[in-house]
């Protein structure tokens, strides 16, 4: 393998394999961005005297082009090639020769992996953004068209008053609403600049850190040197901790899906090719894909702490091990967006049950609902409350099954619309188009 | 034991002692809270006419009194009362008769607990940014104090290039404005109220959740009754993972402290006081504050995990061992508070070694400094990279140990005023004042 | 505060209460075993002639009577005092003078920590086996009382083939027999003396370990002192492991129960007194007790994590959050206790539901039984299967409902009896009446 | 893709690849395991009378040039094909006609997955067990090369008290002693047969179950048909839990080399071949090794949590996410693996420092052996102490550096053949050759 650093010594084939590992498996997916960093990186040398208007200009040429290649999926780290910036710094060379060489000046391996990781995670956190927003609207539609259909509420798995479909599916559009407030933390943690930090002490170059900031579109920077490299790891534990608040959404959703799809629930279906049949039971209809996303999501939501024990008790400065966080975050992405667009397709071809009330194990539901329209009748609530609870224990209690429930965020009145608000309010703050703004310029 | 829900038979004594456990220990913290509920609850009640006015009048002027006697450190819950509402409940009615009663028409205990929990979780995450902002100016005092005292940066445990205190110092604090970030996500999701979603279902009571909103200084409401429930577990989980930043920080900050009073590194100390000797082992100053602090940050960053554990795989509705939360949460904002004092408190009191680059094992340090001014005097990168590499082989490196740093965030060049404005504006985002002058108004 | 080891200066009082926190409330759970230490380390000392025959005599007799005071609840750690050692040592001094002193010889506090620590656990061990002995035998009583009983198999919350009573609470005993083998090697990798090594480095002292291996009924020594040290946190862990898969055993058996007697299953039921009402709806009768299980033993669940979140990544030698350890196992086993008791009672008055097969939307329960018949009749499976599937679509399956599986582990043949084998043979392993008659001898 | 249940409908591809995900490139590798539990069921459906004497022999002969195929690597899951189970089934239709089908009888795909994964598992702890046992070697290897050189030993991080490179590699060596006791627990757990469990409900078919038992090599039976199939996430918790133990050990060994490789204690160190440089630190030996198997160690510390965090709160019966665990334990295996080879593979490359204890820094350690050496000439030990400390305070503490440690586990008498005697015995406990005979006999 050729090393940039090597000297006089080989490093022990078996060294490289145990450390290296899968490493230039997800260094791949973050090749563009390297370019972007790049692109702004010698923008900046060159406006510091550091390189020459002329060496700029096929500098940016060509890694323009490098970056339509990958874009076009015509990049892959060749073998024997360290990582990814090995890989564009090789590729520059061959074609431009010696100005090539020039782009790494002023930068250290471990800033360029940081401004790399903060590019590529606000580009996946971005697409989670999106799919989010899309399963939201999916859970809003069935929330609005379902909302008269009344199913009944549980607490400790015990019928205990009515809930609807629209109050179902819109609790948990709303619970992505507050899933998002963490994403945009994450998402603001990681929109800081780290370039310049070199290997996390800063450099005597007089780097001017702000241009790469605005480049790159980051809203701020990372100032303290030191700071910027304690950010590897810990940008990664608060990333998985937000993608794990939306995770733990769509696994109680799982949840309740494939209870609800349950002979002893009953209360969803789904049509046959959406689910799986078993080798020994010819009649069953089995929830798989809600089972597999609740066992992803459950996965996801335990990634915090992998994080956690991999980087908890290391002192400042870098560790080297802090390169394995890749292989936890990068396939976390992969799985979080693919379950959010599961969600969203499967909800799509759901079909509710419209009598699940017919069913007379549920008319206890209704005792509330009958000791409320005593009080408001004028009978105090202790008194309502003890006389429905001897009618249900002599046998005599037969409610009224109408609800109407008015209050905001109640059956009749789920406020989907002020939910929707606080939904565009929260994807707004993300203000994704003044990163994506500044890429086209930096890539134009 | 007094239960307002008994009807004819006596709870089994070890059901009772096994389910309410250590309850009502931490239900006491939530009294003032509770009692806060009840008065925008009441109000609210008689503006939709279920209580009169005089009714609310003898019951506000009560329940300030109450609220009065627990600010004052004369409330406890009495044996045989099962909770804190019961508590109050009863002291009403003792005091004002049958018009104590009507405070719970309306309401569930399920939601009542919500938002007391929501107060109570929202002063103490007040209090969390209180503490870290003193601890937050410490470090900058501190950083700013000592920014030209050298000390060594490592990478890989290796001597690696010049640091500073200045530096060191003012990570840790920039590392906390980032983690408020994460406690802000936390407080807006907190900041929500859950009142009117009674057991989670909503109720056909017209209750009017804006005004309770407004009168309780929530920023917004849960408007979705069944995600209002949803929110118990979950707001405790993100809650534990906002807390669980902080506690990184620190616990970063106490590795590197234990570490730096070894006499393996001797780059700071304390005075004897702040030490603590060993029974056999007589000339040791260890530093046992550091690493209880560590030891108490580990936990609190295991804390996420305890309550995802929990919580995980339990369908939509409310189960009861969402009580068994407030044994995790309750303790852990006083660890994580006396941990922040803790911390302000040792710094007040280090003292930095300012001799420690005069230690030869030090020189290559400077490595870097030697390629770069290369560099800047015209030597291509790799060639300058090459002879340094070549020279510390040989035994013939002996560098200057000047540091000219110049760029944003690096020794000469700190940027503690852009970290200060950062954690300025961050602070402010919670708008705490409109809290607090909410809950003035309430109670005066 | 009185401290043997203080010099000169007054430790801060913060410093003290941060980093001695609730130490000495865990430390009073230890007295016993640190005068059984004593008693094994005095008799040690005076074989190697550090201690005199007539001190060693005054010096056995106090520990004795102080070990019985504290068997018969008379002993508290006194305002002021450290920790046990101190108490024990300060007691032993007030009664009999300078050779209360001399216990002290060849010990540092960490190796008098760490072997009360082991005796501890050692006995809570015991505990734990006996109290899930107690749950595995009600299991087995109820699986051969209800053998006869069916009851839906579900896979993927599908409705599956026919399962029985006897088959489900055989289950949970059998799954406890293996939990027992991961207590078994906790046990084994507990029952080992670290006595004597010192601060984690040994002793100049000729100490003769293999004697107090004896004398305080372990199996066999941690030789190296080294590792002796690098036991504490690594015996929590394991500790922790084998609690949590007793936990685990627990918690699903508490999820299986609460979905069982929710009104969509009704498998199930118990008296009134052991369920709990609500306040707001009279008919419902909440399984909290299993409720809470289901919290506490997922809390345990996460226990090893805790702990190996506090000590991965510290260095070999001692640590002072070592400490903080106590925190975390030793409520854990008053909790696991509880839950084994807790559901040893709540089975003796479980009732089952006799009559539950009896409705429609259990009969393709016996799709598989029918295929295997005609299997067993001669049709190649594949087209039993295929006819089986048809009939079913057609709505033509009306099954026999008799189940006669006669296998190793079936409905018909569950072999309990070899489970109880099992069960026996796991305990017997522990070998608790060795343990049992080296302490007996110790302290008569 | 060809599924042997499949009936009329297709089921969607979305759904299909996202359900299937990456499972078949993990049921490539119980391929063999798979063979042999289909060895071991037809010879026991031939003794029940299920299987005609002539087909048994066509299956057993084909299934064993299956294994054989297998064994020399030329096997693959093809294209299409859903499974392993699939694969080998469509190979024996393939060649031998009908036949092949009957090898499904009696068996569900649940139970054939069960025993696949216990024999996988089973095969895998052996494979650990030798690699750990090779580390033990080399470590007890360098304890006694090493054993007179003093090291200092540090409690707190302080310098505390002499130890040695006999007592540190020593220690380690001891440490994977432990972590054999909980391998063992996880082995003999793994090691019963679950197969005639069906779908975790046992079977109408007169199965010999304690034939298959013998026939594969386990040591017992998982009896209760529902115990077996909650086996699945059980085993594989508790396997994590036995790898994470090892891990605990090699990542805390790594950590001690990461730190004594820095230059502030310069400790050990390697050839130039088994470090890394850095791109712009060219003086620097990083120990890229021990820091990734720190990572991947921790990692491994943090796999039990996933695993539990996926299957707690499922309620018994099997559930599709159950598949998941594959990704998490098959890889671990390996990476546990890889991590115990490279230890062993450093260890025989490192080179230890003799001079370490000629720096005056390291002077303190010695207090405690001359307070003892005063202890043992008859000065009280308190007094000693006080002596000790005043010397100390003055400047005046000029030591002996010789030790004189002879207790067992000690500097002077490292007890490294009771430790090697207590390896063999447990490594002996596990009985391998019963289950390799087995699986001879079985393939012969």
């Amino acid at each position: 393998m050729s090393k940039l650093w090597q000297k006089t010594t080989n490093v022990n084939e078996l060294v490289e394999s145990f450390t290296v590992g899968r490493d230039t498996e997800f260094d791949a997916q973050m090749a563009a961005f390297d370019v972007l960093g790049s692109l702004a990186h010698t923008q900046m040398l060159q406006s510091i005297g550091l390189m020459s208007a002329d060496d700029l200009q096929v500098v940016q040429a060509e890694l323009k082009s490098i970056y339509a290649d990958i874009q076009a999926g015509n990049f892959t780290i060749e073998p024997g090639v360290e990582d990814v910036h090995s890989q564009v710094e090789m590729l520059l060379t061959q074609r431009i020769g010696a100005a090539g060489k020039k782009i790494h000046s002023g930068r250290s391996r471990n800033d360029q992996v940081l401004v790399d990781l903060k590019l590529f995670f606000r580009h996946e956190l971005q697409q989670v953004v999106e799919e989010t927003e899309k399963l939201f609207k999916q859970l809003i539609e069935l929330s609005e068209k379902h909302k008269d259909v009344l199913l009944p509420g549980y607490t400790h798995f015990q019928v205990a008053m009515p809930s609807s479909f629209g109050l179902w599916f819109g609790a948990y559009a709303e619970s992505l609403v507050d899933d998002l407030e963490l994403v945009l933390a994450a998402y603001k943690i990681t929109n800081k600049n780290p370039l310049g930090s070199a290997a996390g002490y800063g450099s005597s170059f007089p780097l001017n850190r702000t241009m790469t900031t605005e480049l790159l579109g980051f809203e701020s920077l990372n100032y303290n040197v030191v700071y910027a490299q304690m950010g590897r790891g810990k940008t990664e534990r608060i990333i998985a901790q937000a993608l794990s608040s939306i995770a733990a959404t769509l696994g109680k959703m799982a949840m309740d899906q494939t209870l609800y799809l349950s002979q002893n629930f009953a209360f969803v279906s789904y049509p046959d090719t959406l689910t799986t049949g078993s080798s020994i039971m010819p009649h069953k209809k089995n929830p798989d894909v809600w089972e597999i996303m609740r066992g992803k999501c459950n996965r996801l939501q335990a990634l915090p702490n992998d994080v956690a024990m991999m980087t908890t008790n290391l002192p400042s400065g870098y560790h080297r091990e802090m390169q394995l966080l890749k292989e936890l975050l990068f396939p976390a992405f992969t799985e979080l967006k693919n379950c959010l667009h599961m969600a969203t397709f499967m909800l799509q071809n759901v079909t509710v049950n419209p009598d699940i009330l017919d069913d007379p194990k549920y008319a206890y539901l209704f005792s509330v609902e009958v000791v409320n329209r005593m009080v408001l009748e004028g009978t105090p609530f202790r008194d309502a409350y003890k006389q429905v609870g001897l009618d249900i224990e002599k046998g005599e209690f037969n409610p009224d099954k109408t609800v109407n429930h008015t209050h905001e965020g109640s059956i009749g009145n789920l406020c989907n619309a002020q939910i929707t608000e606080a939904m565009t309010k929260i994807v707004g703050s993300f203000k994704f188009d003044t990163v994506d703004w500044a890429v086209a310029k930096l890539v134009k």
